[in-house]
């Protein structure tokens, strides 16, 4: 048996894992330290009551002989397909089909497997810095790859590629950064896609963050993405489901992929809990979708005391306004990770370490408005002025 | 754009889709009839009660700023990883180490990712009638495969395959036949593969069903088996999981896959959902388990009148003791499909036919036990002596 070589050469440290572990060794030789996480994204306010309320329901419905449900179908229950379409997609003037969404367990198995849709031979293009699965799912199906650097010297915009990208990865409002593109640059990338016949894997999983009605929070308010673009959203980052799992994803019949993605999770996948599928359904109720307003509030508040406190410390922000990432540059003579063990050392305060995200993230770091708001301000009260 | 030219040419139809189109248009024709569905192999007991009560009390947690809980370990919680060895592997005399073991949605997506281990051109051995899951996966990597026919002529006991194969998917208790190997029959598989340093994927979703001790449980009772095999499980047969989504995947250390395999996991998957995971531990208290032996012993004693009853009206049925499936020989003059479509028309009873498993499985149908009771035994009436 000759094994993926791809996959077999792949470094083995996951950025948040080697995060945990130098923070777990500093814990153990400071037992006495109180450390304020605010590095990693995953949310901390629990479901919403009418997620929560559904969710009991259909546990109910599973322990009945006359409501239980088994396999449902690969693509998801058409009813959160429909009100995906109701809420998500229609208001914004944008016409699917329901057909055209899948349920899935979130976006980050999404984003790893439409990999599968390609032939090795596709050049990849990826904005520099970027959530690391882009990359990684790349490399294991030994793709080559241009990055698109991402610095305050191009006002974290970036270029076109210099190759003829077939694969782009494009994630707004951005993570680790923290930016948006506006409507006029979205249309850019339609148009590059159009003339060069590749395809934008979109991923929006935070356009809920979105604050100015100039920003597109999906792909497909740009007219004739629907040629170029699969775009993959997730429920985590809007009703709190990094823990539930449930995301969808959009793949347009006239992407031309439709019926090959459908082959793929109907061979691959076998449908996404019915329990979390129920929560889902509940985001979009009239109760749910304060609730998540509220939520989404709170953490752009929190995002506002980082960006605020950082700034008066004489620190250089970015992002923190559509998105709950702020992107902060280090201070002179410190790189991402010496810095993060700066912060650690003398704050007991985590970041994420820019470079985790590719080269171009060197001299940042990242701060998560998923923080809890106490331990943001009291970091920002520990950290010295610069 | 290149597609991936292999998942582009696989035809459309999947087995399951295809009958329940062709049972929804005979009820369109025939709005009075009352079908009766013996073919999915879906289950239709509803979820054990300690099961529905750990998941309620998850749903409640997931409700609670203090017992929220956000991302999970991608390969699962360790309780969960510990009560598997505890309970699945440690009494059978198999030691493993807990992070062997990871947690998925399910065996589906973890036989179709499986396949991302290996590079293209590996030969595959694959037992001929088989879930078409293993085919397709192979397919979709551009692999050639040997097929390996099980038909009465060989009582059902594959050949070793003739060419090196490099990834062997077996499936005991099998679907669709129903058979099973014995020790020494799996030994010859594992010594085979040893000797052409060959991997087996295991597929043992229906080991609860075994009634004999000669029989083994996991591939891993046979001594040297770690180095040579990976073994998927999941709880949708037994706890009843179908519409809940939890499964799990053993990657020993021995196979040299395991690095890989948590590599794939760690970029590809964001983990499994919490309240699926505590309901899957809640399988394992003692309340748990005895309400899962007795639906098992409920799925049997359904497979025993199907058994039964079919032998007593001149068929010729095989499996349906170890397994939740009965292979069924057609009539002379009939082909699986013909056979189909001849039960349904006339006896208005949905069966699966063998053809749709593999070309060996042509001249056969299959029987689920998992089909309700009262539906068998009005199944068996209606049928007329052959």
């Amino acid at each position: 048996m000759q094994p993926n070589t791809y996959l077999q050469q792949m470094k083995d440290g996951y950025l948040f894992t080697e995060i945990v572990h130098r923070t777990k060794a500093f814990q153990t030789e400071h037992p006495e330290a109180k450390i304020l996480r605010l590095g990693v994204g995953d949310i901390t306010r629990p479901l919403p009551a009418p997620v929560v309320e559904a969710m009991h329901r259909a546990v109910e419905e599973m322990g009945h002989p006359d409501t239980f449900r088994g396999y449902g179908l690969e693509n998801g229950y058409a009813w959160l397909r429909q009100a995906i379409l109701d809420n998500d997609y229609t208001p914004r003037g944008i016409q699917l089909s329901i057909d055209e969404v899948f349920i899935s367990d979130g976006a980050g198995s999404d984003l790893g497997n439409l990999s599968e849709l390609f032939d090795q031979h596709n050049q990849v293009a990826i904005i520099d810095p970027a959530y690391p699965a882009y990359e990684d799912t790349s490399m294991m199906a030994g793709r080559s790859i241009e990055y698109l650097p991402c610095t305050a010297e191009n006002h974290f915009v970036p270029d076109l590629p210099k190759t003829s990208a077939d694969i782009i990865y494009l994630c707004y409002p951005n993570n680790p950064i923290g930016t948006v593109l506006t409507r006029d640059q979205l249309t850019e990338w339609v148009r590059y896609a159009q003339a060069h016949k590749s395809i934008i894997i979109f991923d929006s999983a935070y356009e809920a963050f979105i604050q100015s009605p100039d920003i597109p929070h999906s792909i497909y308010e740009i007219e004739g993405a629907q040629e170029v673009a699969i775009e993959v959203r997730s429920y985590s980052k809007t009703a709190g489901f990094t823990g539930v799992r449930c995301g969808y994803t959009i793949v347009p019949k006239a992407t031309g992929l439709h019926a090959m993605w459908l082959r793929r999770q109907c061979t691959k996948y076998n449908g996404t809990s019915y329990i979390s599928q129920r929560g889902a359904l509940a985001s979009y109720t009239q109760e749910g979708k304060a609730a998540i307003r509220a939520n989404i509030a709170y953490y752009q508040e929190t995002a506002q005391v980082l960006m605020k406190g950082l700034s008066a410390l004489g620190y250089e922000v970015y992002g923190g306004v559509h998105a709950p990432y702020i992107w902060c540059r280090v201070p002179k003579g410190y790189t991402s990770w010496s810095f993060f063990t700066y912060l650690l050392s003398t704050y007991q305060v985590v970041c994420t370490p820019g470079a985790g995200f590719g080269a171009a993230g060197e001299g940042y770091v990242r701060f998560s408005a998923f923080s809890k708001r106490e331990d943001c301000i009291e970091a920002i009260q520990r950290i010295q002025k610069l």
